[in-house]
């Protein structure tokens, strides 16, 4: 028997990279959400999004910036008013940046700057959006993102066993240490929010030629797409509180 | 054959608690280091910690707020006039703070503020020591603390593999999720640092009758501070890179 139909989907940073790549992949998927929240910070700028959103009648393209709290407010009301009593069933947290920053060069300020664009703000923004999990989820059994899912976008630079392995990533202190936060915030979702039945993984998306990823990543976006989506489709009431690559193996804490 | 001697600590937060015990205990040590900088943030409140400084004349009081740039560099310079071409051998990171804050009482301010003290400082004092403890391996070899180490004060709330089994821990979102960011500080500087001979750790101290742990904690203070010392004193190689707890258990990430 097929999983019940995801109905709607949420994606935060969407102007470029992964999150364009995801509502491209949702919005032409088949079967497709009923609606694809596509937000950005800056709308007018997205052009790509924008021409996107023209394309497929199931992309509502949407305002946030996902450390400003007002942003945050404004979207959860738009939202609601569009998916009403049937809520929202996943909430995909993938905005984020990065600078480099080795030891020597790394700041106090920089690491609070990363830390809230990419840890504070998932989690602001998912608090935000409770309660229409929380509906989504009383619609619904089982657990996946046919019924509620929180998807917080890591990084194998996160993973604290393989540190040694991606030594490379010794160049990025601020990131990595706020994605390891991110990846504790996964955890605690997924204790806390399991009795509600609202599934919360972290994801490493593979690496990725985008803004972020560079052009030495071995993947292309249309690449990475494909395979994170059917990560997103099979996950289940096992796949709670884990830590799952693009290719859904799932990697050590 | 005994260990060559730990000649030099510098201890942050000693006005209490567990930063007051570590003090009193290494003090008291038979051998105890030449010299255990007791830092903290207002000397002139720190009564206990005055009165155990005239009993002991290794230990040295400086003042030292954390998350203070000014005062980081200032006492660097301290101690440098102090310690000289020996260098520091061992600096432990123990200075913290918490709030209560489930998943619905946790905002954005709160998360920065506790990430700020709790992690951001300890990298920042880690830095600014690094040349000390660069001096101190130097003039030693193998690992450990009587060569050069950076000890991080963690928690077991930061494990990620067992936050299902300490659930009480989802009371504290901001200060759990600060410390699983520190332990990820442990595992780069343990990489980092390796070629220049410094061991960094995470340390949990045992959940300790303090402001902090409460008095619902199993925990004595001169109970916790004997273990936790002779973990130190049996730190080498071979933990350079790990989560141990006050009887020098592997603690998962
Ligand atoms: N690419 C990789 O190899 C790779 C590997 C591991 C993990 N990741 C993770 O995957 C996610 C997407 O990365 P990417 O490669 O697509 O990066 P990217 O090309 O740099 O895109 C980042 C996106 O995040 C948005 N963003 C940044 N700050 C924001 C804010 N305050 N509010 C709203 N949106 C904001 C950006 O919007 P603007 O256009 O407005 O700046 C942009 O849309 C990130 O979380 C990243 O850490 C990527
Ligand atoms: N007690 C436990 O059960 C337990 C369990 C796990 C981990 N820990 C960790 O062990 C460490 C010590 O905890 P504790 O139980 O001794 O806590 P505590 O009794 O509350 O003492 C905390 C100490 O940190 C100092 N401090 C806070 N902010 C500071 C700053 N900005 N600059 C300098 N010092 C600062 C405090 O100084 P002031 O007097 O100036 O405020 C105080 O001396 C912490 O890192 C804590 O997270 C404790």
């Amino acid at each position: 028997m097929a999983q019940p139909r995801c109905r709607s989907v949420l994606i935060t940073g969407c102007s470029r990279g992964i999150g364009l790549g995801l509502v491209r992949g949702l919005a032409a998927a088949d079967p497709s959400p009923e609606v694809v929240f596509a937000t950005c910070r800056y709308p007018d700028k997205a052009q790509e999004l924008q021409q996107l959103s023209k394309q497929y009648s199931n992309i509502k393209l949407l305002q946030l910036d996902v450390v400003c709290e007002n942003s945050i407010k404004k979207v959860v009301k738009e939202v609601e008013e569009i998916v009403g009593d049937k809520g929202l069933n996943c909430l995909i947290n993938n905005a984020g940046i990065n600078v480099l920053a080795s030891l020597e060069d790394v700041t106090a300020e920089t690491m609070l700057t990363i830390y809230e664009t990419n840890t504070v703000a998932q989690l602001m923004v998912t608090k935000a959006f409770l309660p229409l999990l929380r509906k989504a989820a009383q619609l619904s059994t089982g657990m996946g993102c046919h019924r509620a899912a929180i998807i917080n976008m890591s990084s194998l630079a996160a993973s604290m066993q393989l540190v040694q392995a991606n030594e490379m990533f010794l160049k990025v202190y601020p990131y990595r240490i706020a994605k390891t936060a991110l990846n504790m915030i996964t955890r605690c979702l997924a204790a806390d929010l399991k009795s509600d039945g609202i599934l919360c993984i972290s994801l490493h998306p593979g690496w990725v030629q985008t803004d972020m990823g560079g052009n030495m990543a071995p993947l292309q976006v249309q690449e990475a797409i494909p395979g994170i989506l059917s990560v997103l489709d099979r996950l289940g009431e096992k796949e709670n509180g884990s830590f799952l690559d693009w290719q859904g193996e799932t990697l050590p804490w």
